[in-house]
């Protein structure tokens, strides 16, 4: 009989992983990017040149950089940051992670323990507020507008946590192309949250993964930026710019706080030749690439709701995104979009409902996300009109629909 | 004034890291490999092969082989793992993880809570020591000979917990050249280990990331091939064989608890670019490529030990290792390897003292690890020679060693 390893597993785990059985014909799901904006050809090049020049010190942990990553990547983050968001850092105040996902872990690491209070987004991304739930961390979540967090909403919750003797140990905000609702937070509003985290004594942790995804490649400066205090810990990924496979994130903190997310770090170093291979790719490459592809994902965003309109009409309301590879949707109020999940999903129609993504689970009742990078144009309006068919059959919205021959 | 992250870093977190300083002018420590074998022709054309072919798919999480890692590497290893260490094992028993330190923190993520109690080699592995102090977990070392762990004295451990009623989660050991005596379990003494683990319910964590470096090529097969009762887990890891800045491990192990592994791998996968270059590099040349690696690190132990002889003379004792990229040496009981550590790296030469790679700190504490994979033939002689004379100055001994002109 084979040995039974269940009773050996802690209490309170999470549940086992189900078996991987494919992806979903309409795969309106993930943070994948567009297969055809991949630059295939820009690294292959990049990868012959630096493993002819480097390879060798594939022989070293850490290469010749140390555990804080690739040297030149970053001093190419340096130069970026400093250029597009106008930050001030030197190579030694960055961390080379994972992905933007070791980031979280790192800098929950660093500061969060069972029972502390944390301030995020009320709408946010799901794989934070997973990690909040396993942490044992009380999430506060601060509404947001057209306009990203709103610094009133914001002033009340920290006031109120105050009254209750509560210090949170970080404001956690996407302020650019925040995720799930697309919203970018103006220079003034910024400057209003750094005005409240100085005033209360609380840290912001400002997580830009998608900053480099702005159809108008404008953006307001990073927090971490306009602090005047170094308050700020910023994390970002080149997941979005260039592959979500290259599993390549960083972090930018004041050395007193990175330094205990190094201390955490004990896996030897984030992948080399992928960092090898990034730097050299984007010291040439970056910043034509980066426009191109947004140019193909608007694309992609103006074909889904047009898809949106056909399928669902006046039933799917939404603001257009000012960037980004996902909409946030706006069902009728009797649509259950964990229900709805469960039926698109039957019928081949992956969808992220609201409530995974957000702190406030009635308010986003009928929401959904819906990320339109990956699937194609054709794969975006058969999909959208199977979920509308679903969500009709379900719910009995959208009332009509256009007609669709397949 | 800057903002102080201090208070807010939870009690009983890790000291900070320090500062990067670069490596010891002899640097006798890490797993780092010879920069000479990192096969970079064949990854570079490797990288050219599978880029043209699928780089298209890194714009997927999970590339199209969903998040156990990329197929055509877990191909290649089940295939491996059949021909060199017997195993049975499907691709889909195996998780690609991002080296083998993550390997180590899945398993003890799924199966280790505060308070646990675990069975080990008395002299271990740094990184496993640390890990099971930072966990709060209790730790009971088995002593070794030069067969590998003594059976013996694993059932009187094994006797001893059961009388206390204390059930281990694991017994976790190097059974195929033990970090760090170099020690290699043969079939009948691996019989017996899981003839133990069967007969008190616990299972075994087989972890065999040096198993590829064998002299002669032979290995026994691995605890994994032998169970009968699919109670053992077991990891490794491409460090050793291709390159450690390569950051791809493995797991191996039965689905109910794979798949609690799994659940805790958050990541969104590890690095695809590392993953397809190894699967396309290793397809084609792994067989060919670590009979050079085995001979090359083999002539730089000659090295290491014919300098030890000449510098140390009887004072340095240790067995010829049968594979591996460290000797462990016993120096004379008058030397505290922890001093010695400290005044040779103010010196330019970077040791690992006894005491951090043991259970039991007063047998190890004139022992010293030394690594010789990474330092060129003339380091490996000059450093030894600096090393001897530091301990000589120190301790007293050696009382003489050869002259070399510098």
């Amino acid at each position: 009989m084979p040995f039974d390893f269940t009773p050996l597993v802690p209490a309170g785990s999470p549940a086992p992983a189900a078996k991987w059985t494919g992806t979903a014909k309409y795969h309106f799901i993930g943070g994948n990017n567009d297969p055809d904006q991949v630059p295939v050809a820009g690294l292959k090049a990049a990868a012959a040149a630096v493993l002819e020049r480097e390879g060798a010190s594939l022989s070293q942990y850490g290469l010749n950089s140390g555990p804080q990553g690739y040297l030149p990547l970053r001093e190419f983050l340096a130069g970026k940051l400093k250029h597009d968001a106008g930050m001030t850092c030197a190579a030694d105040d960055i961390l080379i992670v994972s992905g933007s996902l070791q980031a979280l872990d790192l800098v929950h690491g660093a500061l969060l323990a069972r029972g502390d209070t944390v301030i995020c987004e009320r709408d946010c991304y799901e794989g934070t507020l997973n990690r909040y739930a396993r942490l044992g961390v009380n999430v506060v979540g601060v509404p947001l507008d057209k306009g990203g967090l709103r610094i009133d909403a914001l002033e009340a919750a920290l006031k109120d946590l105050k009254a209750k003797d509560v210090r949170p140990k970080f404001i956690y905000t996407i302020p650019t192309v925040q995720n799930p609702t697309g919203t970018i937070m103006d220079e003034d509003r910024r400057a209003g949250l750094l005005a409240l985290a100085d005033q209360y004594g609380v840290p912001v942790f400002e997580d830009d993964c998608y900053a480099d995804l702005i159809w108008n490649g404008k953006r307001p400066p990073a927090l971490h930026a306009m602090s005047t205090t170094q308050n700020v810990i910023h994390i970002g990924s080149f997941s979005k710019s260039v592959a979500p496979a290259l599993r390549v994130g960083f972090i930018v903190a004041p050395w007193p706080i990175l330094s205990r997310m190094l201390a955490l770090k004990t896996d030897a170093g984030s992948g080399a030749l992928e960092q090898m291979v990034l730097a050299e790719y984007c010291k040439a490459h970056f910043e034509t690439h980066v426009p191109q592809l947004r140019a193909a994902l608007k694309k992609k965003l103006d074909t889904l709701v047009e898809a949106l309109s056909e399928q669902f009409g006046t039933a799917a309301e939404f603001d257009y995104p000012p960037g980004g590879i996902f909409l946030w949707v706006k069902l009728p109020d009797k649509v259950d979009a964990m229900a709805l999940y469960n039926a698109a999903l039957a019928e081949g129609v992956a969808i992220n409902p609201g409530p995974n993504w957000s702190v406030d689970k009635d308010w986003s009742r009928s929401r959904l996300r819906l990320c339109f990078a990956s699937p194609s144009h054709q794969e975006i309006r058969d999909g959208v009109a199977v979920l509308a068919a679903v969500c009709r059959r379900e719910f009995g919205v959208p009332v009509r629909s256009a007609n669709i021959e397949r």
